[in-house]
Formats: structure tokens, sequence, C-alpha cells
């Protein structure tokens, strides 16, 4: 099927390019789903900008973006500073590491490359340029298999005809290519198989029908977009086949912290006998992190509830609760689709084994 | 607690003004909640129009609303067809009666105001007109009484302290005063009992957070407002003791047809071991439907999810399944709140008892 892979790949939020008037490509995600803007960063200043104002978003998508940044401060720096450039280099990284406090992957991208640089240094400017780029290049080539791993463990647990319903964005937008939650939707599409996804909004962002139903319908998958309270009757009319979510951290018992909703997605999946899968890579796992109650869960500016899409629709001083994460307790999640295979419970071992196996 | 009965009574959505610039004054329910404007309805079109424009909304509201409606047509009639006013009068009440197509009460104060009619039309036409009046004082007095019982019965279920979750508006605004779902949280809290009302927001329509969420904080109750999918982690969270919603339809088996969303928060309530209640009027009971699988389910304009906040959130082009209603089956329901008392497991035999009591 060319046309759907050629589709997946046009939702790439991020794409180097050579050449003069070169940079980092990206997708305006604060531009979707209404118009599909891309625009190139020539310069730190932008990308930090791109950053911090979710131009760019998603952990994996993230960390790639920062990569390619520190090719671009390294062009910046060569140019003002010269022989000198190692110190000014070293303090642009950590303005681009800065650029979100929680983003993991965005530090450690940032200090592979400034290890990538340690081994060249002494070369000349264009070799530790051509190092740079090469390593941002792995980064984003080893998130993208990454991906193509989850898809192809994914994928077995979609049959022809299924439908799967997730929560909130964690498909191609979110990464470097394909997802992780949507990978094993993408995979069995490419594999010929019919699938229909159910798509949550997700209030109160609403990444779901803003960036979850435009990948989709972008990549000619069957995409229904729901309100979040509809999920339990889509599921009691038996229209859905199994849920898959992604983690933003998975304690070391499989406890997993999702966004907001999520929990709510499992415990509806159980009561209805629907299999609930979680999709990420095998970063996101915390061993340091026993269970769910240690995961701290962020709380939201009440507005995101009261105003969410430019217009007051609650009263200005009504109190709200906005937790911006939940965490689904382990024995409700049937298994954890990783990259290096599916876990299944019980967790703790099964987590061990696959994490020491890397 | 004068202050608090005080600001319940602000909450009426409609009141009687005679005189000779009286009418029928309308709480604007589509400015809420950043605006509050009542206005006065003199003749029977701007009456149709604001049932039609949803300015008066909710079952019973509207059926007071349509009663004070036909003593508007009276005067209407009486200046322009004079002693020939019973035939003019008859087609003003069909066109008040057709201004929702699917509001049971509407219909029925309307045929009920024809029958008082019926009883005094040879006498005077200020006889006539006292009459009608009386009789839609009457629907009035009696529908905030049924709500007061509901109150009363329901109020025994919230200790001093309690967390309560509601979904959608079945409060004062959808009734003459008081309301059907909130009336026990009124109740209790005139008796000197603290309650925290956890407010589902109820997409796509947002009647909680534009209405609930307004009325409860009018009143002084401590509400909570929250997106509809961060019900389950304040269930987890032992915040909540109780859940209360309205109801659009039972069967004579219980199963209960309410705003979409309903039978998620009923799972939900179930799973963290928290009792669901129903509270509604007996007038809500459709005995010649023995379950809930006949009961039909409005499918809305998909507009409302992609564009429910004035702003294209969505793909124009997603599909999406937009069900305005869902059904909680009556195993999942802890105790149905009416006039009459609560009605608690099985509910054929005390539903039947009940109805046949009043």
């Amino acid at each position: 099927m060319p046309v759907l892979s050629e589709a997946i790949a046009n939702l790439r939020p991020l794409t180097w390019r050579d050449g003069p008037d070169g940079g980092l490509e990206l997708l305006d995600q604060t531009r979707l789903p209404t118009e599909t803007v891309r625009f190139v960063c020539r310069g730190t200043d932008t990308l930090i900008e791109a950053i911090q104002s979710l131009r760019v978003r998603g952990a994996p998508a993230i960390g790639c973006a920062a990569a390619y940044g520190v090719v671009l401060a390294f062009d910046e720096v060569i140019a003002c500073a010269g022989a000198n450039w190692p110190p000014a280099l070293q303090q642009a990284a950590e303005r681009i590491a800065d650029a979100r406090p929680t983003a993991v992957n965005l530090r450690w991208a940032v200090q592979r490359m400034l290890a990538a640089v340690e081994t060249v240094r002494h070369q000349s400017p264009g070799q530790v340029r051509a190092a740079l780029l090469a390593e941002a290049h792995a980064i984003r080539d080893e998130d993208a298999a990454m991906c193509r791993q989850i898809g192809a463990h994914g994928a077995s647990l979609i049959a022809d005809g299924a439908g799967v319903l997730t929560h909130c964005n964690a498909g191609a937008l979110a990464t470097s290519e394909f997802g992780t939650a949507l990978a094993p939707i993408y995979t069995a599409a490419l594999a010929g198989r019919r699938v229909t996804v159910f798509v949550d909004e997700t209030r109160p962002l609403l990444q779901g029908s803003r960036l979850t139903a435009w990948e989709l319908t972008q990549a000619g998958i069957d995409a229904v977009l729901i309100c979040d309270n509809m999920a339990a009757k889509v599921m009691r009319e038996r229209r859905v086949d199994l849920v898959i979510t992604g983690a933003d951290r998975i304690a070391a018992n499989g406890d997993t912290a999702n966004k907001i909703g999520t929990y709510g997605v499992a415990v509806l999946a159980r009561a209805h006998g629907i299999p609930f899968y979680v999709a990420a890579p095998s970063s996101t796992f915390d061993r340091a992190i026993p269970t769910g109650e240690a995961i701290p869960i962020e709380e939201r500016d009440p507005r995101e509830i009261r105003a969410g899409f430019g217009r007051l629709t609650a009263p200005p001083d009504v109190r709200c609760y906005c937790p911006a994460f939940d965490v689904t307790p382990a024995e409700l999640i049937a298994g954890i689709i990783t990259e290096r295979g599916i876990i299944r419970p019980p967790y703790e071992p099964g987590i061990r084994a696959a994490l020491d196996r890397g």
C-alpha cells in the first residue's frame, strides 16, 4: 500500500533540510487541525520558541528536535566565536535543554549530542558539524525504528475489522514518525487490515480531536471522533475490541501515568471485558519508582477547563480540579507494548527482564 | 439559613408578573454563565421563540412556561377575536405545544390548560383568564412541591461533609424551582449540612459547566468543576460519596435514559463502590417501555463535537458519533429518588407499587 505509507511519512513532525536554505523543518502543531503549516527553524531561538509553544510536542519528537537544535547552535557559535566555539556551544545546548522542564527526552538528547562532540572536538569545524548531524540523524532513526518495532509487536493484537479506542495523541505527531499507541494501528493498516479507531477528544486540551483525528484522517485510517463521555456507550455497543494508549511514565510494578482520562477508560474497558494496552518505548519505565502512588501529578490552570477554547463556558469564579495526568493501576493493563515485545503480567519480573535484556 | 433559601429562590427560571407591564419573566439560559439576563414575554411569539432557542429548557420548566403561555395567548385572542375567542385560543395553544417535539411536559401542560378552559368557557373573559392563570400557577406549584419532595427524600442520603458527583443539569434551572438531581443537595444544605458537588462539565453542550456550576455557585454551594474524563480519578481519590443524576425517561424495569455520559459515570461508580442514584418525578416513568433497549436515542449534529466551543477543534471532515443520551441499566442504580419516596431494587415491583399508589 504505497499510498498509505506515503501518507504516514507525510505526518512527520520534523525533517532536516540540507543546503544553504536548510535547517529543521517543523509541522506547526498549534495550527492543526485547521491549517497545515510547515516552517524551517534556522536558529536556536526559533527552535526553543517552537518547543516552548508546543509547535513541536511529544517527548520523542522533542528529543529529536533538540538534537537537530544542537546542530543549529553549532552553526551559530562557529560564525561568532570561531575556534573558541566549545564553551559557546555548551551554553547554547543548555538553553535548548531548559526549553521545557519535564520532557526527559529533551535533556537526554542534548547530552547525547554533547557527548558526540567530545570525540571530535579537535577536528575541523566541518568534521565536527558532520559528526553532530550524524548523531542527530541517529537519534531520529533510532526513534523511528523503536516506533516501527512497537508497531510490529502491537499489530499482532489487531485483527481485520477491529475497533480500537485511543485517548490523547501518542501518534506520528508525537514521535519522529509512526507513533507509539498509533504504531500498531498503522502497521495493521499497512498489512491490509481494516481498522476503525474511536478517538476520545481528550478534554481539556483536545489532543484527540486536534491531533489524533487529524493524523488518522490524513493517513486514510477510518477514525470516529467521540467526546470522552461517549466511550462507555461505544464499548457497550461492542464497537471496541481493544484500547491502546500511550504512557508518560511507567512504575516498576507496571502502574502507568498518562493523560487525564486514561484511568477512566481502563476501568470502563475492564467492566466491558475489553483488553486495555499501553504502548511505550522502554525509556518510559522509571524503575526508581516502585508504584504509581509515587508518580507526581501536575495540576493545570483551571482556565483550561473554564475557557478552554477562547470562550468562557463556566462561571469565572467556580473552583476547578484540573489534573493533567492520572495513574492506571497495573491490574487493569492487559499488556505493555514496547519495542522489545509485549510485556504481560506479572509486570515486576516482566519489566525487569525486558529492561535488563536491552 | 435565609440567605441560602433566598439564593435558591433567585435561581427560578420563570416568574409570572402581574400588572399592565406584566407577563412571564424568563431567565435567559443561553446567556449563562457570563450574563444574567431576565426578560418578560408578553406574547406567544416571544414565548415560543424562547422555548425553541433554549432560553428556557428542562422538561418541567418548559411545561410551566407553556402553561403561562396559554394565559398570554388568551390575552392576545380576546383582543382580536372578542367573543369568538375559543377556536383562536385552541390554535395558539397548538402552536405552543408544537414548539419542541420531544418534551412530553410541554403538550401535557397545554392540554391541561385547555381542559381548565372547558369548565369556564361560558363565563366572562375576566373569569376565564382568572381560571387559566390559577391553573398555570397550580401547574407551577405542583412542580415546585414535587421538587421539594424529591429533595426531602434524597437529602436523607447526604451526610454532613459529603461529596456528591452530578452530570448535566437537572437543577433549579430545569424546573420551576429547586430541581430534581440537585434538590437533595439544596435540601441538605438548607438543613445546615456541608456538601461538595463535583460537576461534570458534560460535553458536548457543557450543561454542567454553563448551568449546574452557575446555579450551585449562585446558591453558595461548594462546587468543583471537572472535565468528564476526570470523574474516575475523583472517585478513586475517595472524594465522592454518592452520584445523583436526573433522567429523561425510565423504563418499567428501571433502565434509565439520561444525558450522554451518565452510563459511564454509573459504571465508574460501581467500580469504586459508590452508590449511583437517579432523581426524577414519577412522570418520567414510561411503563409502556419494558426495558432500556426500547428507548430511542437521538443522534446529534457532529458539529457539536467538532466545533462545540465556537471554534473548529477537529478536522472538518472527520466522522463523529454523537449520541445525545445513553441508557444506564437498572442493575447499576442504587435507587430512584421520586416525589413519592426512594424506589429500591428490585425495580419492576417497586416502580409498579409507587406509580399505582400515586
